[in-house]
């Protein structure tokens, strides 16, 4: 009952309340509930299974899987909340504040792998780190779809914006340029799909863009967007809520539109195919999955994020003038989606 | 023409001869040719595919790939001789003195996958590094079967046993040691397969293991096994072509014993299952994956290793009592297969 309280009285604006870690393990706990419960509804036929473990070195969660249903071929959605000495190196470096404190994580991730080809795949994080002194939250949900339908992109980053401008203006710009710029893959030059948004190390502070790139997108480094008022605890977690709000109503329709469409083996093809690049990015770049594997995560829970059946093909180029050739062309670029058709009308 | 050449004359015992880097080159692409032409013979059906191709910053290669054949599903077989202005971040770590130096590498590289469930997926790298005032050689090869046949295993070993061992005895039970440390996959307490040989940095210093582990294993370390004389380039290069000769002799005996067994559904998901652990193993681990993907290499001749189909399952843990579990018990953990069964006799 603690989603209601009143924000703590702190002297200073940087400090958590002294019930953070249990408001934010609480949110991200209905989280998994409210997106289990509306997933099982609307794949009609499948159930979660939930497998609860605890982990040697402190903590535990709840692993939910939903195989073989009418609309999801897997969905994989996994609480956790675990506490150690000290967090691994790939964090420190960011956080070197951290070092040599105690650690609690907790979060809530998603991944959503429909059979219809039609129905994009989707990704959702939010998570919350305390270390010593230092505090921050990061996430973020963003959308792989195989067949490009504009409308769908446009709806689901519209539906995000929403979430974010209710708190302020400056999130979303930033977190989609951030969120196409985290969701790259190199070595194929191609975006995993067409994005959404990502976050991290929001820790109240007043830059918001904390990502590797500082030339690529000079807007998110200005004082007129990237840069903030500092903010409470209380602003990035109101801002979370509002984000982890904003996923069903962002996918669902999309479903619900596509669910029905009729497709053949060419398309299945395809989509096995392209979740081969699902899997090259959670295991050559996700910092989700390399710190889970780095912190003696539960691996089942960690990799259930990989698709139940994938292809690779050596050589593969799609046939121009085809719809496996627009995805590559306009749906793996970064796109102001948000304001899809606008200028037109 | 090169082969039949007398070593050059060579004041240290340490500089390679003149005409190095073209005698490694002609090794690994005859060695490439002559697995080509014995692939293409075992299959009967399938034909290997070529795609010559350049590197824009130095260098380039051949990529060759079977598909679709009577017993190899993808049979993928690489050779590349790449050069530029410095080597990635990972090797300067192991090689600072090759730091500010420009590089040269040549090596073939192949990975197999067999339809039948009853063949083991087989890989086979050898490959030659040049920056600067330091050279060395790298490579092996290892096994990865679906189903445990002790005696393929045991054949697999004593065969590259053989091969070692015509060089010096201490080869083979060092680098099998280090090749069942380096395919070992951590977040899955698994060995990827049987193993089988692996080395890296053979630079003809005395230390023969320079692996991550020094308390993995004493003998590796020891004066007696692990440390030998100073050897020359001549040396290790007659060391690596007698290896790369031992491969062929070494599974095709085993592809011959097992391509008429008769297999089912069963042990076709468990193939698919298995593979999946080769993906983890290539993505998250694998030092020429990583090597390639940081020197700006064909990704599609990178990633050719990767299976054609693969699968995930959340959860899965073999029946007790069935060869699914005893290849869990016995094979991916780390055997004497070279003595497999001499004591009972």
């Amino acid at each position: 009952m603690t989603t209601a309280s009143t924000p703590q009285a702190n002297p200073s604006k940087s400090l958590p309340p002294v019930d953070a870690k249990a408001r934010v393990s609480q949110l991200v706990q209905q989280l998994q509930d409210n997106i289990c419960q509306a997933l099982e509804q609307l794949d009609g036929k499948g159930r979660f299974q939930e497998d609860a473990w605890e982990r040697d070195e402190g903590g535990g969660g709840r692993s939910r899987v939903l195989r073989d249903g009418a609309v999801f071929e897997q969905a994989g959605v996994n609480f956790s909340e675990i506490w150690g000495e000290q967090l691994p190196p790939s964090i420190l470096a960011q956080r070197p504040e951290a070092k040599g404190h105690n650690f609690y994580v907790t979060g809530t991730s998603m991944v959503l792998h429909p059979r219809n080809p039609y129905i994009p795949t989707v990704h959702l994080n939010y998570r919350y780190f305390e270390a010593g002194p230092v505090w921050w939250f990061g996430g973020g949900t963003d959308m792989t779809p195989y067949y490009p339908f504009a409308e769908d992109a446009a709806h689901f980053h519209t539906t995000l914006k929403q979430a974010c401008d209710a708190c302020h203006p400056h999130y979303y710009p930033v977190f989609k340029y951030w969120c196409d710029e985290y969701f790259y893959l190199k070595h194929r030059q191609e975006n995993r799909g067409v994005g959404g948004i990502f976050f991290d190390y929001q820790d109240g502070q007043g830059q918001l863009y904390r990502g590797p790139h500082p030339n690529g997108n000079a807007a998110a480094y200005s004082n007129e967007v990237g840069t903030l008022e500092p903010r409470t605890w209380e602003d990035i977690f109101a801002f979370v809520s509002s984000c982890s709000k904003g996923f069903l109503p962002a996918y669902l329709p999309i479903v619900e539109r596509r669910r029905s469409l009729e497709y053949g083996d060419h398309e299945r093809q395809f989509q096995l195919y392209r979740r081969g690049r699902y899997v090259e990015f959670n295991l050559v770049y996700d910092r989700g999955t390399i710190f889970g594997l780095q912190t003696n995560g539960r691996t089942e829970s960690i990799l259930m994020s990989l698709p139940p059946l994938v292809r690779w093909e050596y050589g593969y180029k799609p046939e121009p003038n085809t719809p496996e050739a627009e995805l590559y062309e306009v749906f793996l670029k970064p796109q102001d989606w948000a304001n899809w058709g606008k200028e037109v009308s």
